[in-house]
């Protein structure tokens, strides 16, 4: 990597860039404040009469299909239309994936709008959007990297994106490079909407320019040390969620490389 | 009661239930994060396209009419009828019943659907669902108590199911036995979401099995003591609902026992 | 001023307003938890069917166009001619007002409802409602407060209400006075819904009668001094939001007395 996390946290906390959520309403707030916290900002539109005008005005959109609904499609649909042809970075969530047919179709359907510059979920996700099927609870930690490593090429193949997949180790990767990032904390599992806000925070990142992976890692790896940080005040998920958004506004590009575990290789 | 609440949590934290919410915007991350930290999976769908399909994953569903609109009461409808077919427990919270015209008829179109496992509110929800006229502001406990089992007696007696009743004592019956609980603290009415939660609670309860009068008397003591340990570290609002979020995760079925303050008898 | 902020405060926390919120997804558990911190009630109702119910029941009404659609504009527009009609006061917040072509448009269709009796919003929304445009970013505070002062005017002059404006110096007018607060903290502007709770804290105050320019400075004056005790116990923003809470909660009139930086003068 020619940029470290270190570089694009900077390059973050200078810009400021406006992220535009259509996202679900489970964790609109935590999102907004994990966005504000960080250093940048957040916007929540939805209105097909708008979105085109706030697609425009952002750095990077976020589609997220955590509670849907036809009108929520439509405007996502046309805001990924937009961004695409505005060049902005798309980073879609694909929520549930697997789940119910219906978030099946409608992830044909956006993936059919545009190409997302990162797709990022969990490891059930992405191997149910790769069309792989089987859990993988139970499996640990380095077969279940090996499996997130075989869904995210699947998927990098079929769509030609960045593909980031949270887990007990994040994997974040491209056609030419994959990234395993180790940090994080159990406890993260147990608080609603840090996968959500792991997508607006890579979001933010992306838009700030240069490498697409390059910003999904340092996504990955900020969203890691963040909760490592507030582990290490609390492993209980209520004390856990305020300390996360303390660590994300008390991250430093200097404590990010000191703490950041990130194994790359070229691939 | 064959079981204590300490064998329901125990079966709760085994099982790790799915709850299916289709609940009101302003509690949707509160109760996510509350179903989460007790050892519950939250999730939250409301599309006719998908809700049957979540039903049918779910161990149970909570339908709270907190913020209604129309495209939600069908989702609503279509839900209930397909967890009554599938035989899975649905948990009614009535949220401002009695409070617009508008609410009330979507409760009779609700209980028209299916029969509810639990119907779990407040005082004032349950004694206007029954039927009830007058406020129990400023009637002291005991008289409330009194007032909410007559409520919950009438509206066991027109739909057969469990009725369960927050107040300074929280009143659970079914045809054959009332428990009163007098767990909790009153700082829990000044936090929103705190009955929303009780309703999902409910649900994780009931999804386990067994008798949905032990079930719903588990959820509303784990709710009660949860909130006096909370109280302990804090009574101020913002304080106490983190704390709160603790408690569920710290709650044991040795604590859940040793704190429970249960009147129980057959009527 | 007749009135004090304390005897504002002493007001609401005697009569327990319920404040009819349509708002913003993202913000809505934030300020029902700020409501009820303070002493209030929230209700949060948008469906056709109920609204004009509701607004009949609460004592205010906020209108927050924070996360628009055009069903929800249907309801705000009921909501604000029924309000009207019944005499309730009504707090609109223009959020995002200038960023898109559609917030615009609804601002207008809004103000052509019913006259706010107080239009809330920040300084740069205040002054795109206006009609005056350039940011305010990076102009220090006391150019920023002249800024406020003339933009506020010209919509008082327009719609007749009072205006407030929050900003590092906060600022309230009706045709006759103006009034600058100096509470708060900077950390409040990383934390998300501050803005949209300053409005449904303006709607408590509002409830109880009187003047409601006192009503409105004395909400604002109640939001940055609650700010400041909060920012004493951490000016990290997950930590802040809580504690600021907290402080809804504990703050009393005596405190908001010792505590309040009000400049008042005619105009």
């Amino acid at each position: 990597m020619k940029n470290s996390p270190q570089a694009a946290l900077t390059t973050l906390r200078a810009t400021r860039p406006l992220v535009h959520n259509i996202t679900n309403y489970v964790v609109m707030n935590f999102t907004a404040n994990a966005l504000l916290a960080l250093g940048a900002s957040p916007v929540m539109a939805h209105a097909a009469e708008e979105v085109d005008e706030m697609v425009a005005l952002s750095g990077a959109l976020v589609i997220n299909i955590g509670t849907l609904s036809t009108p929520w499609v439509s405007a996502m649909q046309q805001a990924m239309q937009t961004a695409a042809r505005l060049g902005k970075p798309i980073i879609l969530d694909p929520v549930g994936a697997g789940a119910t047919s219906f978030r099946n179709q409608v992830l044909v359907q956006l993936l059919a709008q545009a190409t997302p510059t990162v797709i990022r979920g969990n490891a059930s996700e992405i191997r149910a959007l790769a069309g792989l099927t089987g859990s993988t609870r139970g499996v640990d930690s380095t077969d279940s990297s090996l499996q997130s490593i075989e869904a995210a090429r699947i998927l990098h193949d079929r769509h030609g994106c960045v593909v980031s997949v949270s887990g007990a180790v994040d994997v974040v990767l491209d056609g030419k490079q994959v990234a395993l990032i180790e940090n994080g904390h159990s406890v993260m599992s147990q608080v609603t909407g840090m996968g959500c806000s792991a997508s607006s925070v890579a979001a933010a990142f992306c838009a700030g320019g240069g490498s697409m992976f390059e910003a999904a890692v340092a996504a990955a790896t900020t969203m890691g040390v963040c909760g490592e940080m507030a582990a290490e005040r609390s492993t209980l998920p209520g004390s856990f969620q305020i300390h996360f958004l303390d660590a994300l506004a008390e991250i430093s590009p200097e404590l990010l490389t000191e703490k950041a575990k990130i194994a790359w290789q070229e691939i």
